[in-house]
């Protein structure tokens, strides 16, 4: 039997429905990172750890972290794992999967007698969610030398600094100014897609390889509150029209790129606030956020300037002044480590499973872990695309794929250098 | 001397600013219809009317109405006013300098030894701002019939009904039920412009033509709240992409409606609500209120067919769903009488004042008398379009040249039949 015969599906699945009855009870499925719930969950997860014989720590960054000491630790460290942290009312499948399925790959490479060369770590960072000190991958931030001295000093609504919430988490934030781990070989985050992608196309496995990059615009036309009837149509200074320009100009013009082969790009106006927001009083001020994912860098630039081109333009005919035009926050994309994808692919080859590339759109721990070690995603399909939402769906035999596609690449990539 | 000549600017000021300082003390300029400020207001005008000699009484729509008697009353009543009511935090001239005008009309008209053959009744209209049972021009409506019973029944905050509430004013709901007024051979409003026009082409006095109708409609798309990264750009139901269509349509007909010369045409978005409005979930709803002001009939019936044309195709291009698309109040333009207008005209040219013809975007109580008798208004400038605004201003020479043409025009009218 190959190892991915090991594979429990009915075992992962029970820890899935154990994790995810930890919940704050009047709101499933809500596991907030640094709250008593996530404790009394991560409690547990210490637990089923300990059962599957590893040998568990919590990190600097707070990180749980259980190990299968591999037969010759010298070749380093294979990392597997995402987080156990949710929204408040969230799913039961984002982040938890990638946990729950890298511990059962453990178990499975126990249960087979299977030795690695190298140590296999699962790993449960902390935070990955925006959580309430305002920042989300805390603990991968923390791992990969990017949580700064800003960060810690972060406070939450209840009046704790990061710094001193990471030491109640069993963390030990005065190490993080130690050098940065440089023994993890590979790293590997099995996820829900969180979109419609695979689903709709009935493809089993999605091959990350590129986590896009975000950049997020803060756009704000200022006009004048005239009467909504007596300014003659020419003599007004609308700042909705300014702002409904920019959102037609932003939808078009990422729909063409994407189309256009550009890569992963998408391009949204999720927040319009117009003032004062009354039917006879023509809008006085227009404020608009666009979030810009991409996989290729040089996309996010060409659309951020065509935006701001626009914006001039918006402001221009509508009679508006463009009062703000701000980067709020802007990340590069993330390429995942080609050698791993391709292990991934194989794996599913060989596997007969259908499969497709495709570009996460959505920000992961391994965003950050890339900036460490060699690190790749997985993605299984989920229902309708739902997710951050008590209705996000991973059917039983995708996530048992995914967890043995996972056992797979890690058993192709311990027998690598 | 001429009648103007005994039209006293500093009397009439006097009126104004004294009025102006009845109001809530920590929000000038407020005067809210039914609050007892108002009826201070109230009764400090009624002194003044008596102190004019004005027979005064309240109608049994709570309008305080002041006469002074005609040589031949037999020939009716020439009337002129407006209101004293002001939204919350208004300014100190809308509504006020029609009815402290007309009063010193009325005291010219008797300094002069003028004798009219028509009874002339000075009148402050009851609640013509938007009130606190959801309509506006209560008393302008209970004159001309448009009060119904479902009107009078509806409540205010404060749990009284309309009807109790105009009882409390000195009105008499239950004579509502009695005929018509038909005494009234015209009607004369002078107002603030509320507006730019006169302003910015250095004229000063605007006669009105036309009172705009206005069309309000209510418009919402449902889409799908998907996630901003993960959502590919052509599998999106985003309801502010269809929003912003109709926002950019609305703008861009109406200006070339109004540019085309079908009359007066203003279209204005002043409402536009998103949600979840998240800069990471792609908009699953968007409201937008369309306000429809026009001086013809069959413009504001070809914009509703226009507008309601691209709701489907901006639905269609943003696969949502145009989920209502309702007219939540409609009411046609309001011609002015051309006989009332052309006397308006011809004392202005004779005063060598310059003028315009023009429609009045704003909604007044001179729209409901229309339907009882000949109607007219006369604008007088105001200062940066401002109103509804404790920065409304009339400058005292403008509020004077108003007044002196409004007692040219009632003379003038009274010397026909």
């Amino acid at each position: 039997m190959s190892i991915a015969g090991f594979v429990q599906g009915s075992r992962l699945w029970a820890d899935i429905e154990t994790l995810a009855a930890i919940t704050d009870p009047d709101r499933p499925y809500t596991r907030r990172s640094f709250s008593e719930r996530f404790m009394l969950g991560r409690n547990w997860l210490v637990e089923r750890f300990r059962d599957a014989g590893l040998e568990t720590r919590i990190d600097e960054s707070g990180n749980l972290i259980g190990r299968r000491a591999g037969s010759n630790g010298a070749v380093g460290v294979l990392m597997s794992g995402s987080h156990s942290d949710t929204v408040p009312d969230g799913g039961r499948f984002d982040g938890v999967l990638g946990v729950l399925a890298a511990l059962e790959c453990a178990r499975a490479f126990t249960d087979a007698g299977v030795s690695l060369r190298h140590h296999l770590e699962i790993v449960d960072f902390l935070a990955e969610e925006p959580s309430d000190f305002g920042i989300s991958c805390i603990g991968s931030r923390g791992m990969t030398g990017a949580l700064t001295r800003e960060h810690l000093a972060l406070r939450a609504p209840w009046d704790e600094n990061l710094s001193d919430a990471i030491t109640r988490m069993g963390g030990d934030p005065a190490r993080l100014t130690e050098p940065r781990r440089s023994d993890i070989r590979a790293f590997f985050e099995l996820h829900i897609e969180q979109g419609v992608v695979l689903e709709q196309e009935r493809l089993q496995i999605g091959v990350v390889e590129a986590i896009a990059g975000v950049t997020r615009l803060e756009i704000m036309f200022s006009g004048r509150a005239d009467h909504a009837g007596t300014t003659p149509m020419d003599r007004r200074q609308d700042a909705a029209v300014a702002a409904a320009h920019v959102v037609s100009f932003v939808h078009s013009e990422a729909r063409a790129r994407a189309a256009s082969g550009a890569g992963h790009v998408t391009a949204t106006c999720g927040v319009i606030d117009i003032s004062p927001n009354a039917s006879n009083v023509i809008p006085r001020t227009a404020r608009v956020i666009v979030d810009i994912r991409v996989s290729e860098r040089h996309v996010a630039e060409a659309l951020v300037s065509a935006i701001q081109a626009t914006c001039r333009d918006a402001a221009s005919i509508s009679g508006t002044t463009l009062a703000r035009f701000t980067i709020q926050s802007d990340t590069s994309p993330t390429r995942c480590a080609p050698e791993l994808t391709g292990i991934i692919e194989n794996v599913v080859r060989e596997n007969d499973l259908s499969q497709r590339r495709m570009v996460s759109g959505a920000g992961h721990d391994a965003a950050f872990l890339a900036r460490l070690a060699p690190s790749a995603m997985i993605f299984t399909p989920c229902r309708d695309g739902r997710s951050h939402d008590p209705d996000e769906w991973c059917a039983p035999e995708d996530a048992l794929r995914g967890a043995r596609v996972l056992v797979d690449a890690l058993l192709a990539r311990d027998r690598l250098n």
